[in-house]
């Protein structure tokens, strides 16, 4: 059995990594999750992707939003809110404790991938879930309006401002947290979730050593654009701020070099050539995962792709091939 | 009317404060709150005699227990717990609300009394409420299990360590709220309500100033004691600890030379020639507070008594008397 390494942004990826994890023994499946989102709020430090691949994990995350925590109330936010505090990020009840309890180790010294050990292991999680770095590194976006903190970018300004570029601070003096350059030295694929390629995975392929860690790696990725629009989130509308089509194509040609092979929707089919041209294996199958049924089906049909290419490197399976 | 002032702890004080606020117009009322149980928790400032006066005066407390809010949920807690943390301190939803958004300001410099006017406000809390001081001033009780925080003793270890004494740390360096001094010189009564007079009065009355600000005014207090038990809490097993018998005359003699007038509840009245001799004058009534409707006569009963005694300032009011 493969050992499989995902790399994931927020509830696409969370999706993914739920279903690797439903055809993967636990000890095989890691995931690196994303840090740029982290920031601090009500004084509360909140990763709002590493608690949304938890989440999906332990099966405790609300299956409306993606995010967020299922049966959940609102009853401290309605209690801030009325008092003249912040409404703009919402925090749940159920979430807020995970965020306090977060915190309260934080300040007593513990790094942000030994809590993350300790809650998985609370919330039943047997499957290694790692932040891609315990040090403080968040994404910064270049808008026509300014700079900005990403959540404010995000979930304040619910991504109106147009995109110039993006920073990830202090990057070049962060470390991988303790974990990350072992499981990557030793996958035998690493999986590249249906993120945000722009502030969900670069985040973590920027911090020194992932980038030299994938090097002759078999790495895929699974388009977040579908159609030429992202599932959920700006990763298409940045494209098009940046001045390239939102397109898989596109996304194949962000990682390039990175990739042994891609996964796109059907609905993307013409764009097969063009992805190949670029010097990548594709498979066409339906990405989009509306169901936890969705999900696992994806799964088994990149952990089957990603086989097929490692016993023949150079094997495409073009549309006509697929069950 | 009487311009009346206040002086109270948590559950106790903030019935009789809410029966007060029944009796007067909101600008003749003034509270001046203990801020010794307050604490660090979670990372958040508690503040719970705050918190349970003006959840009492805004009419959002829990009925039930005295202290928290009503319709609350616990779903943070329970996350928290689900964890792995602290479980002793039991901080609903909509209360962490309040605790949340007050850490907040405080980080942001606010003062205390600031947040306690702003929050007021935002609730529709007309009466001044304010803390006795801005300034941290901690009850540490003194045990036979050594020295501890309040909240360790009160929560925690359910009051169950042997009390020996009292220290309120800091409080000698600890200045008055803004408006404490000016509410007090202009008093026509001061009421110190039915809290507990080691942990809830003496902090307030140890603040500097603060006795020299009610050295004139006419002073009544109301014991909390009833047939030498305390309604709630731990006042009566504290003074038996302290190696005094628990009961009104006790109450008395705490205070002592500061009172003009005590009230107390007929089944103490035997007690009643025991505690004028101390030299002041005594209302026998019902004092137990089980509704509304008894907070707002008892608060009747007191201003009663109180603009009595402003007449005729040597004037008893015997059991026999009242109506």
């Amino acid at each position: 059995m493969m050992k499989v390494v995902a790399l994931a942004g927020g509830v696409g990826g969370a999706r993914m990594v739920d279903g690797l994890a439903r055809c993967l023994p636990p000890e095989n499946l890691s995931v690196i999750v994303n840090i740029g989102d982290d920031f601090d709020h009500l004084g509360l430090r909140i990763c709002p992707d590493l608690d949304t691949v938890c989440y999906s994990l332990a099966g405790i995350a609300n299956p409306d939003t993606g995010w967020g925590r299922a049966d959940e109330t609102w009853n401290a936010l309605e209690s801030v809110v009325q008092l003249g505090g912040p409404d703009w990020f919402r925090v749940g009840d159920r979430d807020l404790g995970t965020h306090l309890e977060r915190t309260r180790r934080l300040r007593d010294g513990w790094s942000l991938s030994q809590i993350c050990r300790g809650f998985c292991e609370r919330w039943g999680i047997r499957v290694a879930v790692m932040p891609a770095t315990d040090d403080i590194v968040p994404t910064l976006v270049y808008t026509q309006d300014g700079a900005m903190p990403f959540q404010e970018y995000f979930v304040r300004l619910q991504c109106e401002p147009k995109v110039t570029g993006f920073e990830f601070e202090n990057v070049e003096r962060a470390r991988p947290a303790p974990g990350v350059l072992a499981v990557l030295k030793y996958a035998d694929l690493v999986v590249i979730c249906p993120s945000n390629p722009w502030v969900s995975i670069d985040p973590i392929l920027a911090i020194p050593g992932v980038r030299v860690a994938l090097a002759g790696r078999l790495i895929l990725t699974v388009s977040p654009l579908i159609g030429g629009k992202a599932v959920k989130g700006p990763a298409a509308k940045m494209y098009a701020e940046m001045g390239i089509e939102p397109s898989a194509l596109s996304v194949a040609q962000h990682y390039s070099s990175l990739l042994s092979g891609f996964v796109m929707d059907q609905v993307d089919a013409k764009l097969v050539n063009a992805i190949r041209s670029e010097g990548m294996d594709v498979l066409v199958t339906d990405t989009l995962m509306k169901t936890q049924q969705d999900r696992q089906r994806l799964a088994g049909e990149i952990l089957y792709f990603a086989d097929s290419l490692r016993n023949q490197q150079s094997r495409n399976i073009p549309l006509a091939d697929r069950v």
